[in-house]
């Protein structure tokens, strides 16, 4: 079986965990959100990339759920000294792949290939795609201006209202190199449980991959990020409701209706069965949480095995 | 007292602790070797600025001679994971310098204004000035062909042979704002114990700097970096042969002849005086080791001291 799967960051990579123990990792194509792309200290970071690709290498923190496991913060002290922002925080072992990835772009290569090699030094067996090669940034508007998502999610902690969500660049970007044969060409596709506006969302607005969702015959399902009306993690709630999307499984199955055939759901959730179905989205209430890779496993099964 | 030295980066950052001691540290500006900087991981590293930075700030790691005391290399092994070169070894809280150089380089500032705030930043009062502010790159020939002096002193450890050196760039490069000033206006110039070929060479291949230096007033005195025919330490010898000089004190004299009038050497070299009066320079004998703090000091007085 050949899936496909739209991922943003720490949600994602837990599940995509899950799909390449239980899947042929090669018959895996994971499509990432770029949106989230910053410069940091001069050098271009993918932080949904580096989590997808750190955890399927068995080298993510899963403490803080993004990062290299093991790490240490030395150059980051030293750029404190000099005066340089430091609330991204870039681990020393982390600076490698951004020192890599930035020396790639600026020799003129791609994104995708860049992330190619990158997986492929790793031991990364899944293909990790970029969902474009060309620049998409993520911004929020605020009443006092916009804002990068880093700036506001990391920076900022969430703590600004939220007015607004724009994909920079999304019209004008073309899909990586594989990414509409990997929709079209699957047998499933997974929509990982990531933040649908900030996460999913960019992906989406890459020009010609929401109509390759439309018109693919693989079953679409999907993993809820919303829990009993909130986040598992991150800012989906505020973001969702900037975007005057309920915070329920609800508000994600509108995202996602024109193509989504199943959302899987927490079991508290069940109760939205009715209102998915007026989507056309089947509802299925299951474990959603992945506190162990035990749990990850589990609910890739259950992503797999849907009749 | 007003001094200006000439700099290249181990031997020099020894007299240099020992100068900026002994002096008012603001009345001390140091002309700095860039010829062999080099980019390594798509970083502009600047091995001699950095020697003499860190030594000035007192964190130069005295057991290397280069990069920053109490380092961690765990970028470095990251980077030998993707396939990086890792002969060149930046050191975890060495990379903050390049990254903050190599993002002021790409907006637009200019090395001397990005060397001036990393020393602000670190403390360090006397005035660093890079040789300019324009590329110049010491190439060594070979049989083979050329090499970068990275690649020819830290990969291939100066085991190839050397037909001559150039100074790439140095003909179009102008000295940096403040060097020209800072000859012509000291009341003693210093030529550091420096490679004369690949340290202080490149400095004096820069337009108008060994004219500064045949037009200053004020005395300039040098110390030998050859003891009892060999380097103290790095390449010099090997390098100085490719040029002809001989390896002793008299090749560093006829190295700087035209404006050099004083060479401190070591008491068993003080047999070369005849030579070097011949031209035109005065032998001082003294001991030029500086293995600890308080020799670097009382080199730095004797320098200061002569009459």
């Amino acid at each position: 079986m050949r899936v496909t799967a739209l991922a943003g960051g720490t949600g994602a990579a837990k599940l995509l965990r899950g799909l390449a123990a239980v899947l042929d990792p090669s018959a895996l194509s994971i499509v990432v959100n770029t949106g989230d792309d910053a410069e940091v200290w001069g050098l271009h970071v993918s932080p949904d990339l580096d989590s997808v690709m750190y955890a399927l290498a068995g080298v993510l923190d899963s403490g803080r759920g993004w990062g290299r496991a093991d790490e240490t913060f030395r150059c980051l002290s030293a750029m404190a000294t000099y005066g340089a922002p430091t609330w991204f925080g870039l681990g020393d072992r982390d600076l490698a792949t951004h020192l890599v990835r930035t020396r790639g772009l600026r020799d003129g290569h791609s994104l995708s290939t860049i992330t190619a090699g990158l997986c492929r030094a790793l031991g990364v067996t899944p293909r990790v795609l970029p969902m474009s090669d060309d620049a998409v940034r993520t911004t929020i508007r605020t009443p006092d201006g916009r804002l990068g998502f880093q700036e506001y999610f990391v920076r900022d902690k969430c703590q600004v209202e939220v007015i607004g969500v724009d994909y920079d660049g999304a019209e004008r970007a073309r899909p990586a190199p594989g990414v509409l044969d990997a929709i079209r060409g699957a047998d499933r596709v997974v929509v990982c449980p990531s933040n649908p506006v900030t996460s999913v969302g960019p992906i989406l607005a890459v020009s010609g991959i929401a109509e390759a969702l439309r018109s693919t015959r693989a079953r679409v399902i999907g993993v809820s990020p919303i829990v009993a009306g909130a986040a598992v993690s991150g800012p989906a709630g505020a973001l969702m409701r900037a975007r005057r999307l309920p915070v329920s499984p609800v508000g994600v199955a509108h995202a996602y209706a024109p193509w989504l055939s199943t959302l899987l759901v927490a079991r508290e959730d069940a109760g939205c069965a009715a209102e998915l179905a007026a989507l056309g989205v089947t509802t299925v209430p299951t474990d959603v949480m992945m506190p162990d890779a035990a749990r990850e496993i589990a609910l890739a099964r259950a992503v797999l095995e849907l009749a």
